[in-house]
């Protein structure tokens, strides 16, 4: 077969500033899938896109071409419109767990393909698999399905959606390409859109356990993916949302699945409880359910009957105890006054270290291990006070833990003014 | 072994306009050529150093280390100085043939590693093996002992020098990062360094048939190169030199030896005895013996003397007839006038079409293809008159050598400012 384009010339053409043509975008996207580009190619092609960017229609076909490496799903067919959420993935981020089941409680199916943690943010799968004989793949014939009898699915994403994208993922890992917003945001998108949503809510996290470090990029990654969901007939709107301190008052698998039933109970932090609805309604806003009442559902106990099914709908025992961690240990507050800072990223990075996450894709994560605030910024501490608790199956991963949280907090002796959780919303009003 | 870096933050810190330390450039080429750094990784780092460029200290180390990733070779015990001479590429550049042997007649010796053509531009190694008998492989032990009885040797460079090169120029060609001034500078220059020579001259390119297109970036090689090989301890200059037509009147194998062994003889085209002569004062000045007279032992048949054994040395019969194509064809001047421009680019790749170069490093070059030229730039012609002969094994071959000459002829009606072939030098006075 004679290749209608030569890699070099693509990455050529790239390289000195121009625009990639639909041609050239979906020869390079399908040949690579294929092996018929190589890795070092592609290597040099992904970092003259960091470096010259790309136009939004130029993106598009970038986006389309990873979509059709591989199936996209159609879910046209149930009798509910739907609608996902992903996030950018923060400390404590454990939406999703309350979320999926809410908004199906409120006659909007969600399905929801999702991915496993790598560094300082854990995975929802990690999380799900803390519960007892919970299974996160689940044959495709099952999905279509148990959307329809539950009305949520979160699983594993098969090897048959964007097999370009799985690809690149594990490519830009190695070669210094992850921060590109246009990579970034194929990259997401892509998946989203092969998952045959009909709607998706974004929630892009700004700050330190984030991401992106700043609300001006942020946003340049949220507007851009709107602008893809938009190009692709999926209804997309994004909250840009603070990830300043870690989320809620757990970090960890088990310690998180709790945290996700107490908010199901009606209980639960207020800032997850907050987050919550923010996205429950902008999702079922997407899904043409503005109506809809996701805090009545969730005081109502109709999403914790939706939650319950879904776990059991893939093995799961929603009553069965969690695993919980052999040791503990407390860090104690240095001194008397307001807690004024807790940094999201060194308590990621400690729940990582305890085991929580993995630094290699094909490592295990321990279901018991975490952090578990007592405290959070804006309380009132007293010195030697509890702070938080530091969990793990062995007592040896305290010190790299306690490392990590050197110099996370900051205890002052006035109050700071509140941070709001939602920072900004971007989309089609 | 524990790696002291990690590639992803090697190409990171030049990703974002950085300075690579030494460190990590030492790190970097050693892992690179023990492949410890992946292929994809090297070729990020390489689009990275294309897009963000390398500062003058930086990129000596970054030589510095290619050339201790194989052998330097010592040539400080021989009886003479030594020099060397390095073109960037020209259509018709046979310069080095009588050049390296007139420059050991007049006392300093000649130690060139050279390389085989690819593309548009002719290697020496071909034109050389174009002589019954002459072999490019010339075992260690042979080299400096040719060097002391003959002065001069051109031959294969060994794997032993600058392994690192052979690796990156390989990745380089497949992955658009050949044309960045620090990795073409650093390529040349780690392999003459490791050579051995004492001095070198370089000649630098510019025009249709060159690499760099204009006289800004040739010189911007050209003093990159210059300090390069300062920073070495290697006495290096440079000559711009013009290649818009090709030099002299041939371009193929046994043709520019045919027409090399003119000028050893005291004929030839004016150019090449202009640019031989001029490179030669040059290399002499470089080794110290700016009072040798080039001019007096090409004319007395000191320099044809050298040839001679020179080719002998290595197995090459100097007097055995050369290859001579099956096929000729002649190609007419379109009108009558001053032949204004025959482009130098297109007279190559119509030799390359004709066999004389390789498209894949693994193809075989035929001795006898090329193109004779009867005409030079200024010249008057008739319309109908042959300006060139295409040379080839096999007529199959003329037509797409034809078709590269489509529009490398013009003919005016007024005769143009002859434009110098030496335009610059660039060095220590």
């Amino acid at each position: 077969m004679i290749e209608p384009f030569a890699a070099p010339e693509v990455i050529r053409t790239k390289r000195d500033g121009g625009r990639l043509s639909d041609a050239q975008i979906d020869w390079v996207i399908d040949a690579y899938t294929r092996g018929g580009v190589a890795e070092e190619q592609m290597a040099a092609l992904l970092m003259a896109i960091l470096w010259r960017g790309m136009q939004p229609a130029e993106l598009a076909r970038w986006t389309s071409a990873m979509i059709a490496s591989g199936e996209r799903l159609d879910l046209s067919g149930l009798d509910r419109p739907t609608v996902d959420k992903h996030s950018t993935g923060g400390v404590g981020d454990k939406i999703t767990l309350p979320l999926a089941p809410l908004v199906a409680a409120c006659g909007v199916a969600v399905p929801q393909l999702s991915g496993r943690g790598l560094g300082h943010t854990g995975g929802t799968l990690d999380k799900l698999e803390a519960i007892p004989g919970w299974q996160a793949t689940l044959p495709a014939a099952r999905f279509a399905g148990q959307l329809r009898s539950v009305g949520a699915v979160i699983c594993a994403a098969g090897d048959s959606l964007a097999p370009a994208d799985r690809k690149l993922y594990a490519l830009r890992d190695v070669t210094a390409t992850v921060e590109s917003i246009p990579l970034i945001a194929s990259s997401i998108m892509a998946k989203k859109i092969a998952e045959g949503t009909g709607a998706l809510v974004l929630d892009v996290k700004v700050g330190s356990g984030a991401f992106m470090k700043d609300a001006a990029s942020a946003r340049a990654l949220a507007e851009t993916m709107v602008e893809l969901g938009a190009a692709h007939g999926v209804r997309t709107s994004a909250l840009l949302t603070s990830m300043d301190s870690p989320l809620g008052r757990t970090a960890g698998n088990a310690l998180e699945v709790a945290e996700a039933v107490e908010v199901l109970a009606g209980g639960g932090p207020p800032d997850v409880v907050e987050l919550t609805l923010a996205l429950a309604r902008e999702m079922l806003d997407a899904a043409g359910r503005p109506d809809a009442d996701p805090a009545a559902a969730l005081a109502g106990g109709r999403a914790m009957d939706t939650w319950r099914q879904m776990i059991a709908a893939q093995g799961g025992d929603p009553d069965a105890p969690l695993p919980r961690a052999a040791e503990t240990q407390a860090v104690a507050a240095p001194e008397t006054g307001v807690l004024v800072r807790l940094d999201a990223y060194a308590v990621g990075v400690a729940a990582w270290r305890l085991g929580a996450g993995r630094a290699r894709r094909q490592d295990a994560v321990s279901a018991a291990a975490g952090v578990v605030l007592h405290t959070k910024p804006g309380d009132r501490v007293a010195a030697g006070q509890p702070l938080l608790t530091l969990h793990a199956d062995d007592a040896d991963r305290f010190g790299a833990a306690l490392a990590a949280l050197d110099g996370a907090v900051t205890v002052a002796g006035t109050r700071p003014a509140p941070v709001p959780l939602v920072l900004e919303r971007i989309g089609a009003p």
